[in-house]
């Protein structure tokens, strides 16, 4: 019987409802110190005092830390992915608000938050910037000099580049679009604008670290577990097997738990005070830690009469904040499908990296797409309505069809951009004509499509260990941060081996005995662990068969694995284990040229259609239909999937209609859950959540990832619905009852007062 | 350059000396409930009544369980490796003093010890019986009905026997014992006994139970990681894989922590109480958990004029205490090694596994072999005294030689016994007469020699893994218990990976994530463990050339590791997994006759010499010079292979000079440190540890187990010197000066008065 194709309920479901599931936030271990993170108030500044004195005095505290003490284990304490530009603890300067500065240690968390306020700096202020475009000009520079981490070899170019914020400038050329542009008899520009936005994960980050007689553990809330093993051993200048990382379940990701978040200091700190510390964030330190890329698209097509667009040109200014984290992968990954999941001949892309002295950015559910769909669908919309041409009959035109060249050079290839689109139409109704509503409420509908390449090329690497009584243990280090990857997994080892998912007991991320992962993002997991699990029972049944023929049993003959074990052993007695490493082929983008003839493993398509009303008067819509359409191959558990597509679904509609991090010189005004809304239960719509028809041939069992594409197109939907109801074209997020209202004022000509 | 053969230090050792090191005594988790046991203070009654009302009013108390508590959960609530005879808690009957009767859970485990004092059991006594022989004519029998676990298939034939203390009798019957004993001229028949030791570790059994979300965790001081998930996996009726059994390192183990010792009890009080529970024995409670066979040894031979020994009869009693444990298989493995390292055409041998009310005896170093070896060796040397043939000459006309068959029909290969008997001579210098000393001080010398066979068959299994900068993490299910075994395996791995012993971590066993292994005992791990390392490492490396290939690095160049990896996956990422699974050919001995054409891998050698003075006055002996010699193969690492032996011979020594479980009707009388008198440091004798220059040819590196021994010869060696010294005889271990001064007074026709 498959054991994919079903949707069983989530293993880890149960220990959720019972409360017994394992998180961080929980864990605890004797004589642990918590710690208290003092944050920077300027966003850029020279540090010229610390003075620690009345907190180390506090009743209580163990100790206080600053960047001095950390530099005696650590001589350069600085961190990240791509670029070695984030340190453990301020180093002399601060380059944003709320980086942090030092950290207070007490066997007490209260008292650590009480003393961590006696703690006075003394900053010099020093010029700082936080518009994207406006960075790129240089004229205020945030780093002196330009730090890649040699971890990404394509940034090696960029070593030791001086007076500059652009940390990467990714470009993509194909065809002649200069050319192009200038033969062009219609040719459309538009710039659009993404805030910034958090991933709003209930479970902050956490950290606990461990001194150990071998090394260091690190209990962490990390998406990541293999890469922060490497980056912390790097840091401390160990081998990687003296440094182990322990994942338990997540309560929430979405990107933001990538890379090093608390886990430096924490390890430091450890070593430090060579006792177990704790450092769980608060809500507010969140907003503080890492954030959604704020992006300014300008996009530019030349189209032909009939329609076809034959050229684009599109140029993105990533806001990265302070520190890259992975800033310079998402303007790369996301920059070269930047124009859209469109059969252009001429294309040009520019994707700028740009440092800010806003915290930093980095991967969030989408990893850059939401940016680019916002832009590159609200951008089609306004063209076919330019042109009278029915905007699905526009898309259906000049979206890539099997087979044919992505931007990049590479064919597509199981990417049904066709299907989703026709789905969704067909769900909207689309040949019906919408009945417009009369008076002060106006109806509309609208759709958007948007592709999102794979992170490549990664490995994944699992173990399948049969015991004596059949029962099964997985280990691999992917996480389940509520994405139901325990259960995918488990579904596809069962059906290797022919059980019931449920006999699987699946073992957390825990680096000592998980082997390598590179982690659980970018919808990533299914296609490439999913491979690594499916392989890593293969060879356990064969490893199985061949006990089987040692304890000499007829071969073909189907016994239980228990009787091959008790026969070849005499006893209850052995187990088998399977083990595969998965990776994908792949060729990297040609650095001049951005070109590449095999760029992903597998698309991921997403669209959305919308039908809404707009209340002209207050400025507020009322979405009547969501109608969230993916392309994820076939699913290995498909409820899993439909929860998926609507959880990415409800995430992008918080992205289009309220999240937005206010800033002001630097400062985060709205740094609370009351002040930053994300959904409520109420503002969800009825949904339809959709995966089409379709097979991923490279897939383990026909799947791929599905975590992140239903999140691409619901912001531009709503915006082309409102421009279908009441004629304005919104170019900013969210899409605010007041944004509305101000572009329904300008297009009426009698623009909001201020103090209206 | 090779790794093994080298005395690399200890990998443990600084995490010892600093303090760091784990072990499950240190361990504690949040909530945690600490149990305290109520023991039997019968030895053989039926449970009246049983009142914890008391006990469960004291302040602090969480609550009191019995068997009736725990039966709601384990119906059938009976443990054991050989026998499902053990009940959790007693069942309305007890059956030896100390036998657990119920236990108190308390937050402070001052509590639970004051708390327990308070209940009130009222037994029924009924008649016990306590020696071995005594219990063998079954006049008073322990267990109504025998209940073989099944495990062990060749004890099915004993289900259902009933009014018989006999557990099992190995016989073992080779040429015509019989007819040769009948014609033989010149017979000699001797009884010795072996009193009741402990195996002294300083860290008591101590076990954590864990209930989990997804089955329950135990954290416990044992050598047998695997058994335990086995075990209580079938009591609790789960899959092996809900059952996780986590072990850092022992404080000694000496096999005491074999199979279930608090295991079971504290998985069911987890599982009661919903919360994690810990008992930690005290050292008093160590007396009435395990201790090793008492046992009665008559063995007759038949030999010829010239010294040749023609035929042997051995009737063995083990006095196996109230519960099975291991005690069949003692029985069994030593028993058919009961006639010794001797070429003997003609063998009978019985041996008895016997029930009786004294506390459960088991596995201890040695398994047996001592008790045996201090028979025929003290039989060997009278034998030889009485014919007027040097001990040593007489020896090596009857050893075992290579290729010759050992009594179960087993041709010998690969056991230096003469190498073994010719090292101890001449570090003796046999061939140089001692000088006997005058007055009241005498001199002599002695010696022993004795085998064993390895445990089999028995399956063990390794994971190698290489991580990404060449790092290496070994997982196995050996437990370090002090004698090195994580040193051992090291630098197995590192020979074959040809790396430094120092880069390989290894992961201490965790049931989910380390592989099978029957355990560690019987001087089995170096063998099979030894083998299960050597042969992952092979497949990892295997697999790190294969990665070599597919990045495309010429064969045969011999990159590290951290360029295959980097080359391979484009950055430091991924792992190499090697697994391997070895157990040894074995053919187990035939029911009726006992024979067996390959009845072990491998034959463990171990012989003593002694050069003593007796005060002839006080009965005290000193000990001039102690030799330990052993056959162990190639050692794989010298020094740890000398602290064996001196460990082994140290024991060797308390058990022959002081160690004695004193008991009157049931009840232990020196049940501490204070009066059972184990070797001190003041108590070791000048000694030489010599491992003979041999190879194990189907060992891994040459090499085989040396863990029990140098412990085999020392008492009849000593035993032996005495009589060369003062003509007397000891057939009772242990020889203390009263024994001495006794038996010198009994020669001399003078018996020493009780009350002189």
């Amino acid at each position: 019987m498959n054991q994919v194709g079903r949707s069983i309920p989530r293993v880890e479901a149960r220990a959720k409802v019972t409360g017994r599931a394992e998180y961080i936030h929980h864990f605890t271990l004797p004589h642990m110190l918590y710690g208290k993170v003092l944050r920077s108030t300027v966003a850029h500044g020279r540090i010229k005092t610390i003075d620690t004195a009345a907190a180390k005095a506090h009743s209580g505290v163990h100790s206080v830390v600053t960047a001095s003490d950390i530099m005696k284990i650590v001589p350069h304490p600085y961190y990240g992915p791509a670029f070695h530009d984030q340190p453990i603890l301020a180093v002399d300067k601060v380059f944003h608000v709320g980086q942090a500065v030092a950290v207070v240690l007490a066997e007490d968390p209260h008292v650590a938050d009480a003393a961590v306020q006696l703690i006075e700096v003394e900053y010099e202020e020093l010029p700082a910037v936080f518009d994207e475009v406006e960075a790129a000009k240089n004229e205020i520079v945030v780093h002196d000099e330009l730090k890649p981490a040699g971890t990404f070899t394509d940034l090696k170019h960029l070593v030791g580049r001086k007076n500059t914020n652009i940390a990467l400038d990714f470009q993509l050329k194909r065809g002649d679009p200069d050319g192009a542009f200038a033969a062009a008899n219609r040719v459309f520009e538009h710039t659009f604008r993404f805030p910034t936005q958090l991933a709003v994960s209930f479970e902050p980050f956490v950290t606990v670290g461990e001194p150990r007689a071998d090394g260091l553990t690190l209990h962490t809330a990390s998406q990541m577990p293999s890469f922060v093993r490497l980056e912390i051993a790097r840091l401390l200048g160990w081998p990687e097997n003296k440094v182990r990382i322990r994942v338990p379940l997540l309560g929430g990701g979405f990107g933001a738990k990538t890379y090093i978040k608390l886990e430096a200091l924490v390890a430091v700190l450890a070593l430090i005070a060579k006792r177990p510390v704790k450092i769980a964030a608060t809500m507010e330190e969140q907003f503080y830690i890492i954030n959604n890329h704020p992006a300014t698209f300008r996009i530019k097509s030349a189209v032909s009469d009939s329609g076809r667009v034959i050229a684009r040109e599109c140029e993105v200014w990533w806001n990265g904040g302070a520190f890259a984290d992975i800033g310079p992968r998402v303007s790369q990954k996301s920059g070269f499908t930047a124009s859209g999941p469109y059969d252009i001949e001429h294309v040009k892309i520019d994707s700028y990296e740009i440092y800010t002295n806003l915290p930093p950015t980095g991967a969030v559910r989408g990893f850059g797409i939401p940016q680019l769909v916002w832009a590159y669908e609200s951008h089609t919309d306004i063209i076919a309505r330019d042109m009278g041409i029915d905007p699905v009959e526009f898309r259906r035109m000049n979206i890539l069809r099997e087979g044919r060249p992505h931007a990049t050079g590479t064919d597509m290839r199981d990417a049904a951009i066709d299907k989703v689109l026709d789905t969704i139409a067909d769900e909207m109704n689309w040949k019906i004509p919408l009945a417009r509503g009369e008076g002060k409420t106006r109806r509309g509908r609208g759709i958007g499509i948007g592709i999102k390449a794979s992170i490549s090329p990664t490995a994944s690497v699992a173990i399948v260990n049969i015991s004596a009584d059949g029962s099964i243990t997985l280990s691999m280090s992917t996480v389940d941060m509520g994405q139901g990857s325990d259960t995918i997994m488990s579904q596809a080892a069962a059906d290797v081996l022919d059980v019931d998912p449920g006999v699987v007991k699946i073992v957390h991320p825990d680096t000592d005995v998980t082997p390598f992962d590179v982690g659980t993002l970018g919808s990533r997991s299914t296609f490439h662990m999913g491979h690594a699990v499916r392989l890593a029972a293969i060879d356990a049944k064969k490893k199985l068969e061949a006990l089987a023929e040692e304890a000499g049993l007829p071969k073909g003959t189907n016994y239980p694995p228990s009787e091959i074990f008790k026969k070849r052993y005499g006893m209850q007695a052995g187990n088998v284990i399977g083990t595969a490493t998965y990776m994908p082929t792949y060729v990297p983008p040609d650095k001049e040229t951005g070109m590449s003839s095999d760029v992903t493993p597998n698309w991921m398509i997403g669209g959305a259609g919308v039908d809404l009303e707009v209340d002209t008067e207050t400025g507020h819509i009322r979405i009547h239909k969501l109608i969230n359409v993916v392309d994820c191959g076939t699913p290995i558990n498909p409820e899993i999937v439909r929860t998926q597509i609507s959880g990415a679904a409800i995430m992008g509609l918080g992205s289009a209609l309220s999240e937005d991090v206010h800033t002001d010189g630097g400062q985060i005004t709205n740094a609370s859950l009351a002040d930053y809304k994300i959904m409520g239960i109420h503002d969800i719509p009825a949904m339809k959540n959709i995966a089409v028809d379709a097979v991923q041939k490279n897939g383990p069992f026909g799947a791929k990832g599905v975590g992140e594409s239903a999140i691409f197109a619901v912001a531009p939907a709503i915006a082309n619905a409102i421009d279908d109801a009441i004629g304005v074209r919104l170019t900013h997020l969210p899409i605010t009852p007041e944004a509305v209202l101000r572009a329904l004022r300008i297009k009426e000509n009698r623009p909001i007062e201020d103090d209206e």
